[in-house]
């Protein structure tokens, strides 16, 4: 029998629509930037807005202090013998910068064509406020939930999640959860509700390049001292072969081939390499050769330059020999790759190539494991139920190139499967100007979520 | 017989010490910054300041506008029969940026241990306004000069002189000079005056690489869409061959091997490489291979990276793949070959490795022809002596890696020899934080200027 969304939850969400819109706007106002020392005051505002609006719905809610910016905990513990599902998610939001680039503020919420415009919209205080709001819709009108739930909102995902895993691991259990439900990641495509079972890890580096003690003229000096931003390139350009693959000795030691079965499923799905391409901009799309678009961002590892500054930036000419180079540069880690092995190939590499007379230091700001869950078990069926109840149609299974290091830390801490539910879509520009969240999409997730904790009780 | 600087003179300099210190520190004062429009009005300034002083010592002074900065002229005609002599030097300077580099701000000129500390100190308000204060010291207490004099100081030279070559050519006749002597230069070594015979030219570059329409999600997207930063790595890293030498198909066509001769003589200069490894503080020189430092720094081409900016350079991570990087890059060059050679020849090799998947430009921003001069004729020999007598030691003839375009031009346009008698000194951070010039050398440059002009009334 196909499942349906209870019509009293229904109900509920439409009439609070516009409340509900308004509480959002509230949330995305707070520019919680949590990579900014500056935003701290501001992150740590966010964490206490979502607290409150978890207590005022009614979870007992804790805002949990850590090294660094806090947890908000919020728990409803009243099914005993029923299962108990934890539902994740951060408040906290990636830089806004470039801020001439957003059309309108990144921190005025505005609506546009159906797509709300926010730095955080989609990624993720949108996807984390409605698992909020499905929460309040079964305790609004039933005074109960289906099932115990757990929430835990952090103000770390996009500075690493540094202090989450040894958070999880030290209240292990209390969090005890027989699944994890996660909505911080993109459907396919618009109307095409997705179940993510493949997400790439991380490992996040500043590389620098100090030449001379000060920047020099580059006149009086240049030729005879070893320009470090000359040499930042080379040691950039090491790391690609002509081809396109990764030069890094030993970087895809550890990386599995993925079953041909699967790949199958990947080269199945409604993909156009051109609607793509005009998506981003770019004139042509490029990448490791031997592999399809969806297999390079899903399957495979990279290696991506996310940053460069060195010596003269602004407007005209200044013949500056700079005194150092930075780069900041990212690999995508897939299965078994792991952060800590591509940290020590990458300084290996880096220590190989660097040209003499320079200083090159390699640092390992962050990382994340790859993660690859199993398209089975009893909750990911009733997710699968609950979606397509929202939807109208059965989700498909995709695989994803960002990282969301918390999932394989859950599932290896906390013994628990996995459910990414995301109601985001593709363009949605998350980490970069203008990110937005399709209005449809938030109000449809709650739906499903509320389904989902519907399909959930009947475990 | 040994020249000698004049006594009247000297006296006059010495007495007027502490108001000529107050003189210069106010020119100094001024952000006669070229290369920001922002500061236009205070490069306007920098032009008035020095035009009133010039009136006020007796010269006839006009402030001429250009399609950019203006030029003071200021000129002396009281001794006909007399050969005429023209004195250049720019009231710019470049900016001072990064500001958290200087000990003291760049625009508050300090000095400490002997060293006079201001953006333009020595590059070239300093040496230009050493020339102002000679002159001062003939007119003051003698009432007249040796020969007739034009003082030409512009306001673009750290812009590339765009407009001076014009005004040049066309004012020509007004302009008719039997030499010309310029102080943008640095002695060799503290104490040991030195006469220029050598200069790089420049062909400043400018380029950008455009991938995506914006920026991405380096997860999302990267694998797939080629990085503009790396592909920006790959094509300045392709400048270069692994030996160290420029890459650039012709690059060295039009390059001249200068004369064994000379070349012992550069040898013979008292220089140590360990002693300027240590100045520059970088961990090992490098370069050209065949060539020591001074012929790498005065006799050899180079490709260097003044400036590099792409994505994310804040704190922390920001995983994004960048819509765009750019590279200011500038060659220097020595005879014969010429900015707009270069120009074609670094477009033609972008254009030929630039990778698909991303759009480059390169834009020529500005550019300067190299320099040679002959070290005779009775201006130089006449300079000669006034070092000597100065500073108490005949002049070393030198080379240097920078560039003042306007040398060829004025040679070129005038037909009149070029003398570059400088009084900067190494390590003097010009184009970086700290610039400083010698309180000694604006001391004894001022009475060696003073000499020169006795020497050239003699000719």
């Amino acid at each position: 029998m196909t499942a349906t969304v209870p019509a009293d939850l229904k109900a509920f969400l439409d009439t609070h629509d516009a409340r509900i819109a308004g509480e959002l706007d509230a949330f995305l106002r707070i520019p919680s930037v949590s990579a900014r020392t500056e935003h701290d005051a501001d992150t740590r505002r966010a964490a206490d807005w979502l607290a409150a609006e978890c207590t005022r719905i009614g979870l007992a809610t804790e805002v949990i202090p850590t090294a660094g910016h806090p947890i908000v905990l919020a728990e409803w513990r009243g099914a005993p013998g029923k299962p108990t599902v934890l539902v994740y998610g951060h408040y906290d939001v990636q830089p806004a910068e470039p801020l001439d680039l957003w059309t309108s503020p990144p921190f005025e919420p505005t609506v546009r064509d159906g797509k709300l415009f926010a730095r955080g919209s989609v990624d993720d205080k949108g996807q984390l406020y409605l698992h909020v709001k499905a929460l309040e819709a079964h305790l609004a009108v039933r005074g109960t939930l289906p099932v115990n739930v757990i929430l835990l909102a952090e103000g770390e995902e996009e500075v690493g999640s540094e202090h989450l895993a040894p958070f999880v691991a030290e209240h292990a259990a209390r969090l005890k959860a027989d699944a994890v439900v996660i909505s911080d990641s993109a459907m396919f495509a618009p109307g095409l509700p997705s179940l993510l079972f493949a997400l790439r890890g991380l490992a996040y580096f500043e590389i620098n390049v100090q030449g001379p003690a000060q920047d020099l003229h580059s006149g009086s000096y240049g030729g005879a001292v070893v320009n470090p931003a000359m040499a930042l390139a080379k040691i950039l350009a090491s790391m690609f072969d002509a081809e396109g693959r990764i030069a890094i000795a030993g970087f895809y030691d550890a990386v599995k081939t993925w079953e041909e079965t699967v790949r199958a499923r990947i080269r199945a799905l409604p993909f156009n390499d051109e609607h793509f391409r005009a998506e981003t901009g770019s004139p042509a799309l490029g990448g490791e050769p031997g592999f399809t678009t969806l297999e390079r961002l899903w399957t495979r590892p990279t290696c991506e330059v996310n940053g460069l500054l060195s010596g003269y930036t602004g407007e005209g000419a200044k013949t500056v020999l700079p005194a150092k180079a930075m780069a900041k540069v990212s690999c995508r880690l897939v299965p078994d790759q792991t952060p800590e092995a591509i940290q020590r190939l990458m300084q290996a590499h880096v220590a190989k190539v660097a040209p003499k007379g320079v200083t090159v230091t390699v640092t390992h700001l962050h990382g994340g494991n790859p993660w690859r869950g199993e398209p089975e078990g009893p909750f990911f069926h009733a997710a699968s139920r609950a979606l397509e109840a929202a939807f109208g149609r059965a989700p498909v299974l995709t695989g994803e190139g960002g990282s969301i290091p918390v999932v394989g830390d859950f599932q290896r801490i906390l013994g628990a499967p996995v459910i990414l539910m995301g109601f985001g879509l593709p363009g949605e520009n998350a980490h970069a100007p203008d990110e937005w969240m399709s209005v449809e999409n938030f109000t449809v997730g709650m739906r499903a979520v509320a389904a989902f904790w519907e399909e959930a009780g009947r475990i």
